[in-house]
C-alpha cells in the first residue's frame, strides 16, 4: 500500500458516468499500482441521472496528500459551482495533490478555485462558453483533446477522460506502457492531445 | 415511464468497471428513453477490485420483462459460472427480456444457461479459450467486435460494450441516431461489428 499511488475521485450528485468510470477503468487495470478511493462532500451514496448510485467516503476523511485528484463533470457541476464549501475543499485537495485531473465540465469546478488562473486548460466544447465564464483568468484552449499545464490535466468531453488518463500514464511510464493498457481495455486511444476530433469551436 | 425502455444491468462481485458503465453512459445520454436499473443476486452494494461500490436491487424484484438485460464481464465471472442459483436467474431473466447484451466474459455467464447453444456469439479474445469452455455448443466467432444473433448481442472486451450498445441503437433507430450519441460522448465508434482491431486469434 505504501508504494501505491493514491487516486482520490470526487463525486457529487449528477456526475457524468463515464467521466468517472473511464479513468477508473484505466487505473483499475493497474490496481496493484494505483489505489482508487471515491469521495463526496458528505460521504455515502452519490447518484446521478443515469441512475447510478456509488458509495463514497466524506471528503473530510482525506488524511493524506493524494497523488491524483480526479474531478469529473456532469450536469451536477451547474449546481456545485455555486457551492462555496465544496469549492473550498476542492481547492485545498487540489493544492495538496501531486496531480489534478478534470474531465468535461469538471474543469469548471477547478476553475472556480482560482488555481487555473493564468494556466492553460480545456473542457467540453459543447459547454465551453459556460465553463469559460467560471474562470475568466484561465487561458482556455478551444481545440484540444486534453491539456497539460504543470500538475493540471484537463480533458474535453466524457471519453476524453480516458484519453487523458492514458496520456498521464504515458507521461509517467512511457508510451508503450500506455498503449498496452489501451489494448487491454480494447480502447482506441487518441494519443495526440492536440488532436480534437470532436471539437466544434 | 410507461413508454420508456427498461434496461436491467446485472452486477456481481468483481464486475469489470467499464463493461457496466460504458453501456450505461450510452443509455444515460438517452435517459428520457431508456430507464436503467442495477440488480444483483442479493441486492445492496456490489464492489469490484477497482474499488467501485454500486448500489443494486435484488434480482428477485425484477417484476416485469426488461427490454434489455445487460450482463457485464470481469474476473468475478470465474466464480459466478459456478453459481447455479445465479445462472438459473440469468436464464429466466434472459428468456423474458426482449434483448440480452453481454460484454467481455459476461458471455460466459450467458453461455452457461444454454441459451446461446447453436447461436453465434463472441467474447474477449484474451479469455476466449476459457469462455468457449463454458458453452461448447455455442458457435464462437473468433474475429468480431460484437455479434448479433436474434435477440442476443455479445461483445468483445471492455470498450467493445460501448461499440455494441451504439450498434444496438443503430439497429433500433438508424445509424445517424447512433452517431449522434457517439459524438455527444466524444467516442470514436467502431461502426463495423465484424472489424475487430483488438483481435489476437
Amino acid at each position: 500500500m505504501k508504494s501505491m499511488k493514491t487516486v482520490a475521485v470526487l463525486l457529487f450528485e449528477d456526475f457524468e458516468t463515464l467521466d468517472v468510470f473511464g479513468p477508473v477503468e484505466v487505473f483499475g487495470v493497474l490496481k496493484k499500482e494505483y489505489y482508487v478511493t471515491f469521495y463526496s462532500q458528505k460521504g455515502g451514496l452519490v447518484s446521478n441521472s443515469h441512475r447510478v448510485s456509488v458509495d463514497s467516503k466524506p471528503l473530510a476523511e482525506i488524511d493524506s496528500k493524494p497523488d491524483i485528484f480526479l474531478i469529473p463533470g456532469g450536469y451536477g457541476t451547474r449546481e456545485e459551482v455555486n457551492n462555496p464549501e465544496l469549492i473550498t475543499i476542492i481547492k485545498a485537495v487540489s493544492e495538496s495533490s501531486n496531480y489534478v485531473m478534470t474531465v468535461c465540465t469538471g474543469t469548471a469546478l477547478l476553475a472556480r478555485t482560482g488555481l487555473l488562473d493564468g494556466k492553460n486548460a480545456t473542457s467540453n466544447k459543447r459547454a465551453f462558453e459556460w465553463v469559460m465564464g467560471q474562470g475568466p483568468e484561465v487561458i482556455w484552449i478551444k481545440k484540444a483533446r486534453w491539456v497539460v499545464d504543470g500538475k493540471y490535466y484537463t480533458a474535453s468531453g466524457v471519453s476524453a477522460g480516458i484519453d487523458m488518463t492514458l496520456g498521464f500514464l504515458k507521461d509517467q511510464h512511457g508510451v508503450d506502457y500506455a498503449r498496452d493498457i489501451a489494448f487491454k481495455i480494447e480502447y482506441t486511444w487518441h494519443e495526440d492531445k492536440a488532436n480534437d476530433p470532436f471539437g466544434i469551436l
